[in-house]
Parts: structure tokens; C-alpha cells; sequence
């Protein structure tokens, strides 16, 4: 038996990547199993009712199993227990993480927009069937993790994905499902401030300290207009309980591609010069990993 | 430009991966260029000459290029400057080694009996043609590595790469095309005993020590039933010029798949147990990677 886990506080490529890939290791004959690190959000929610799939089990302790890595390939985003377990593969689209192994593993790292345009052409590869729920898990996937093709990091492989998956997962007016794909992941209604900080949140080593640096898309700022003083009252919370040199909040307007970055912390001066009355705009800003996270380490190198 | 290049002292999967992958980067509108570390072996030049292929440049220098590693990823078995390289791609069929990288790169890992198998799906995935000059050298270094499909490292995917590739690469006859390739893998006359141990060599670094282990294919062991003397001095000169706490060469006759291991050096008692008047047999041995590195790991520890 093979699980299949996605990172710590799994997006939708996370799950849908983590069901896709148990469906792979199926195709091959192999006995596999998706299970998730934590709760799933909205988006993902949406994504799963679609498929008509219902949500991995819920697991956090991998000790003595044989385990695939889906969307990640550092430790660190991995059960706290993964040293005890016998990593067997890795399909991920980010650079390549800390996992070192001495038996022989297969690793299929691609940069693309995302684990599921890999997991497409494994499928491909392996000239297996691709039934509509599989179909329907990678191509919102896809379109999730490329915000509807806009981010930087989509590639010709990703869109070429898509092109190949709608059909099979029955989708007709593609637009259309991006728009009701779009909405789910904005849905941010009664979150509090807490809980926004924490949706989609990254922690970095750098400079022998510690970073966090989270993000939450949004359909247009007015959803957090009021709440600015309470997402930046919980960052300097973070930073005070944890220890960390900085914590930042990227707020991501999805339809005009603009972000707003709140910040706290000791370094936090080292940002302050590119703020204008203290509230920082990134024009053309979509990604953390490919925009947001490179120039805030530039800046607090 | 991408350079691609395989590991030191060069095999045939190596030269012929570089080749192909070289093949797959242009596929795809890039400029690539197959580059070599050192002398191709006679299997080497048969396959050349039956690809109608020209071998790859000698090139040892990468500082400043863009490079893909085919067939290995542990930098010790790369050029010697490959830290001062950007390396953009891996394809190997061996454990993950220690390449780290800052940028996301492609790793296509997977653990077949050749890295030519990984490449023959790549080309799949991208729905490129392949050439019969790029299909003999794939289905050449399959051939090669995995014996003729007699070495255990051999899965269903070799054999499955091989059957497509024969038509494509023109070859009707499979066991004949077989039977000249392994008699140019074992043809080892007029090679003096240092080129014998040099012929496929490795170096282990073990319990904070160095190990190597070389392997020399043959039809039968009388082709190096009068050089056994002069082999084992080698190996003692090299434990002693290269302070090696041990030096070991297996003949393996392909035919029979049994190896006799030759060894010198400080460690040697912890193997002498295993012989029988100073001669000692492996049966059914043929790959160094699968069964006589992890048998000697296993003694030495």
C-alpha cells in the first residue's frame, strides 16, 4: 500500500494532485491511497463536489509506510513522522527540496503551473484511461494553481493540459467554469483575521531566521478593506509568539493582478522605503513563489 | 544552448542518453548539444556505427553553461567544475544523488533498467518523432544495460521501450541485434590490466573511507583466465598510490551470469570468509548496482 500526501495546509493541488496520483498508482496495478495533512478550503471544496470525489482521510502520521510526496519535495512540508516512512516517489513542480533516500525512487519534477500537469502526462505516459472525476480533479487543479492561466508561473504544458482534460471531464464553456472556480477560491466570508493569515501560509528559512509570508486571492480589495488593522494586528502576534524576523500577508486582487502587501516584524524597515503612507502596492503580482517571495528576499537580503 | 552530459568514464547509456536527450531538447525548439567526459568504450562505438551517429564532443569544462545530467545525479561523477553550472534538467535510473538547486529544474527520475527507457517516454509525453538513428541508440543502451534483459535491474518498462523501438530503429532480428551488441560489450582484446580495471569503475565513499569497484562484462572467464595475477597487483598499486582502504573487480561472464570477485586491501579479510582458496563466486551476479555494491556494503560495514 502506497499514500499519497500532499503538503501541510493543503491547497486544491494538493488534494486534487494527491487523489489524481492515487488513481496513477491504480492504473498500474499498485494498491495506493490519498490521505490529507489538514482541512481543506473552499476552493477545493467546490473542486471536489464537481468530481463528485469525496475528500482524502485525514492523516498526519506516515511512520513505516511506503509514501509518495505530491506538490512538495522538502521535509519540512511533510507529516512530522516522514523519516520513519520509505519516500517511493515524488511529483512535484517546485525547485528541488531536501529529500535525499537511498533506495532508488522515481521523482517527476517539472517546472510547470502544476503537480497536475505533470500527473497529466504520467497519465499519457502510462496510456492509461482518464475518467471524468480524475479528469475534473486536474483540470481545476490546473486552473486553480495558474489562476485561470493569469499567474506567471502557467506554462504551454499547462495549457495544453487543460485543452486535453475539458473535453474528458465534460466541461463545455471553460470560461465559465474558471469564473465559478475564481469565486470559490476568493470566498473568504467570515474568516476572521486569523484564519486569512493562515489560509494559504508558507513559513522560510532565511538568514538563520525565520519568515512567514502568506496570500489570499481576492475578487476585488473591498473583501479585506476593513480588516487591514486586524490582519496586521495578527502578523505582529506571529512574529512576537514565534520568534520570526518578519511576517508578511500578500492580499492578491485576481482580477487585476495587483497585490497589497501588509508586514510586520524586526525587518520590517528594510521594507518600509517601497511603501507610499505606509501601504505597499505590487503592480503585476500574482505569485508568491515566482514574484512575492523572490523580491521580498532580495529586499530583506 | 543547453549541454547535456553524462557521467565520468562513460557508458554506453550514457553517451547514447546524451545523444537522445539532445534529440528531445531540439524536439522541443531548444539548442542542445550532447557533450562527453571521457573515451567511449568498442559496445559504445559498435552502437555509433550502427546509429550512424558521430560521438559526442570531448568536453570537460562546464563553468557558465546550462547543463542537463543524464544517467547520474551526484555531482562527484559530473565535471569537476559543475558547481560554477546552471543545472536545468536530470534524467537517471540510479537513487537521487545530491544535486541541490536555488531554481526549479526538471527531474525526470524513475527506477527502470536505463535511462534511455525514461528518455523513450519523455518523447511520448511530448509526442515527438523518433528517428531511426535516435531509436537504435535508445534501444541500444537499454540492450546494454540491462544484459540483454538478463540483469535484474531490468523492469517491464525496458521491455516494453524495447519492443517499440525495435520497428523504429529497423531491426527484425531482436537476438541477433542482442548477440553483436553483447559481443562488443565483452570484447576486451589487447586492453593491459590497469585498462581492464579502469574499464567501468566506481568510487564509494564508505564509513568515512574510499572504495571502488570496477566490472568487466565477458563472454567467458577464459578471457582473463592468465591476466588474474596481474589484475589483482593493479588493484593492490591503486590501494596504495590512491590510500583506497579496498579495490575490488568483479568478472562477471554474462553467459552464465557468474561473477568472480577479485579485492585487495586493508579491508580484504572481511571478505576472505567468503572464498573458497582465495577464489571467490558470486552466482547469478550481474549488476553492481543491484547485487555486488549491497553485498559488499553489507560485508564491509
Amino acid at each position: 500500500m502506497i499514500l499519497v500526501v500532499g503538503h501541510k495546509n493543503p491547497d486544491s493541488d494538493s488534494i486534487c494532485s494527491a487523489l489524481v496520483a492515487e488513481a496513477l498508482l491504480k492504473a498500474r496495478g499498485l494498491e495506493a491511497k490519498a490521505i490529507r495533512q489538514g482541512e481543506i478550503n473552499r476552493e477545493t471544496q467546490f473542486i471536489l463536489e464537481k468530481a463528485g470525489m469525496d475528500k482524502p482521510e485525514l492523516r498526519t502520521e506516515v511512520a513505516g509506510e511506503n509514501i509518495w510526496l505530491v506538490d512538495y519535495s522538502d521535509l519540512a512540508q511533510g507529516p512530522d513522522d516522514i523519516a520513519q516512512a520509505e519516500i517511493l516517489g515524488i511529483v512535484d513542480h517546485h525547485r528541488l527540496g531536501d529529500v535525499t533516500t537511498t533506495n532508488p525512487l522515481e521523482a517527476w519534477i517539472w517546472p510547470v503551473g502544476c503537480t497536475s500537469t505533470i500527473l497529466f502526462n504520467l497519465f499519457k505516459m502510462e496510456n492509461a484511461e482518464i475518467t471524468r472525476p480524475i479528469a475534473t480533479l486536474m483540470l481545476s487543479a490546473i486552473l486553480s494553481d495558474t489562476v485561470g492561466f493569469a499567474s506567471p508561473t502557467c506554462t504551454d504544458k499547462d495549457k495544453q493540459a487543460v485543452a486535453e482534460l475539458a473535453p474528458l471531464a465534460g466541461v463545455e464553456d471553460l470560461d465559465a467554469f474558471i469564473k465559478n472556480l475564481l469565486i470559490a477560491k476568493t470566498d473568504i466570508e467570515g474568516l476572521t483575521p486569523a484564519e486569512l493569515v493562515e489560509k494559504d501560509l508558507k513559513a522560510y528559512p532565511f538568514n538563520d531566521r525565520q519568515v512567514i509570508v502568506g496570500q489570499v486571492e481576492l475578487a476585488t480589495m473591498d473583501q479585506v478593506a476593513d480588516q487591514i488593522d486586524a490582519l496586521e494586528a495578527d502578523l505582529e502576534r506571529r512574529c512576537s509568539e514565534e520568534s520570526l524576523a518578519f511576517a508578511a500577508l500578500m492580499l492578491t486582487d485576481i482580477t487585476t493582478s495587483t497585490t497589497r502587501l501588509l508586514y510586520k516584524g524586526e525587518w520590517s524597515s528594510k521594507i518600509d522605503a517601497h511603501a507610499e503612507s505606509g501601504v505597499l502596492i505590487m503592480e503585476n503580482t500574482l505569485s508568491r513563489k515566482k514574484q512575492g517571495w523572490p523580491w521580498l528576499q532580495g529586499v530583506l537580503a
